[in-house]
């Protein structure tokens, strides 16, 4: 085991604005060693998220920002190559905070068991992972999405937005997304079963969003921050919901905080809502029991933007902050 | 009657930012009468308030901005002359938006009765008045102050912030006033019995402001926006609350709205909240009934900010504008 080598992506230098494919590269790291309690994990699935760039930047925690030779951090699902811990065995699958690399030890206390049976072993990165519990506390448990609600998302054919609204779908609400092509949009009306879904990046996208409206959304999701969450703002409802959880416009560069008027969201009684998935921890079970039947059933789409190999991770993630990607961003490190 | 005459205040021209003594004038205006079903009122009290800034403007609900010859809108407390409305007698005391003039007639329907024996009937233009009922929705009904938790208010010594705050304390929590002197904050601490006030001119603003908060507010109450607003949010709990109140920084400029860096109400996890005062007539008994009893008592004080004379309203409204005003602002009109 110790004659394999551990290939991890690290930063060829500390990163200013968007990233691209040359601020990362590829070394060999030392395999790591479980020591009691300890788990030794082959990574299968690397998860790419917008939070990374924050973590990258040092603005995602209390940490300082990376620099050349540091390794991202980013969660990965893996199988369990030897354990120390007497609640595990080589050949389960777990999900854990294993970063950019092949392989990693984890206390046992800190990873979470992955069942294959119940839904395919990606969707614990996705629907059933940090997405999809964002997703889930955004729409359950802070907006109580209804029947008969109009629900607004934006990044919507990404993996919050997807499941978002999905479950929303489910509850009876109509879904509204919007979206950066015409691809993303007719995959999540067509595939999904949202109402409409608007391309932010055509030049009616202000009258189609206000179109699209009616007497106004009752709920809106954001991901993104900035100019959509003003014009989102301007389309909602007297009384509805804000969901503040994302700031995607601003993740490269957070100069570019726009105005938040205040007058509106006054004048709209609305109630704003900050939120940070991981007060949700509890509620993991509550996602999987809700979603992974459907994923089942075939009833609830999932949908990855993959790419194989490690060596492809900076590139993938340089397209995904460049609102490149189209689904739930991950890359394949081994074989199932 | 009809040989007397009503002195009104019209605006000498269309107002651009900061209104002053210049912007208006007064007129003689024709004594009006009572059609059936209507009152007319001899005006003691005229309330100036930052909102009919905003209704000068045309931005205070459907208007156009007020031009020359234009009255400006204003709620007063007044007495019964002549009466056509079974429900009033001459002699009786009522509120009602009668404008900043000496006479109005106004349908019976749509006036408050004004209960002298409970109060002097200037509080119900103030604490027991629209002030009064924003502070009532705000700490009781949107934010639900608690015992032991702290709350900061800004204009601490307006009829907004001096309610809020002793009905806060009432409840329990500890309240820290943000104010534009030291006698005003002198006022508050010492007459109130807020815990603490930080004079937002002084240099140390800043640092009080952070050595006040403490572990950080759990309730912030915004009559400002702009960059107090988002000096609030940085000295706020995790899950606090937020109420959106006002926009004091703006009324006179629209285009001053600031930056509101919504990355740290996401990070915090706050709840936001706008809040329109027209939304809560129906707690008006409850806040008569709550805060009445107090000033019979003495254990509420009551700060006016008086000037004698329908001519003196523009300037005192000037002086309120620019936050030169110390209490509740209020023409005397006529004799009680």
């Amino acid at each position: 085991m110790t004659a394999r080598r551990n290939s991890r992506v690290v930063l060829t230098r500390e990163i200013e604005g968007a990233p691209s494919a040359e601020d990362f590269r590829v070394v060999d790291a030392p395999m790591p060693q479980p020591a009691d309690g300890e788990l030794l994990i082959r990574h299968i699935y690397l998860s790419l998220d917008p939070y990374q760039r924050g973590a990258i930047a040092g603005r995602h925690g209390p940490g300082a920002p990376l620099g050349e030779g540091d390794m991202p951090p980013g969660e990965t699902v893996g199988q369990i190559v030897a354990s120390q811990h007497p609640d595990f065995a080589p050949g389960d699958y777990v999900r854990s905070f294993g970063g950019w690399q092949e392989y990693s030890t984890a206390a046992g206390d800190t990873v979470f068991p992955v069942d294959g049976n119940r839904a395919p072993i990606s969707t614990y990165l996705g629907a059933l992972g940090m997405p999809g519990l964002t997703a889930y506390a955004s729409i359950i448990e802070l907006a109580s999405a209804q029947q008969g609600q109009t629900v607004l998302v934006s990044a919507a054919s990404g993996p919050v937005g997807t499941t978002l609204g999905q479950i929303a779908i489910n509850r009876g609400a109509s879904v509204i997304g919007i979206a950066g092509s015409a691809e993303k949009c007719s995959y999540v009306i067509d595939e999904l079963g949202f109402s409409d879904c608007i391309d932010y990046k055509r030049d009616d996208y202000h009258e189609r969003l206000q179109a699209a409206a009616g007497e106004g959304f009752d709920i809106y999701h954001d991901n993104v921050g900035g100019q959509m969450l003003a014009d989102a703002i301007m389309v909602m409802r007297p009384y509805g919901t804000v969901v503040l959880c994302g700031l995607m416009s601003q993740y490269n560069d957070p100069a570019l905080a726009k105005d938040l008027y205040i007058g509106l969201p006054i004048m709209k009684r609305l109630t704003m809502k900050g939120l940070v998935v991981y007060d949700f921890e509890d509620r993991r079970a509550a996602l999987v029991d809700l979603v992974a039947p459907w994923i089942a059933a075939g009833s609830f789409r999932i949908n990855e933007d993959r790419v194989n190999g490690i060596e492809y991770a900076g590139a993938h993630f340089a397209r995904l902050m460049a609102g490149q990607n189209f689904g739930k961003a991950l890359v394949v490190i081994g074989a199932e």
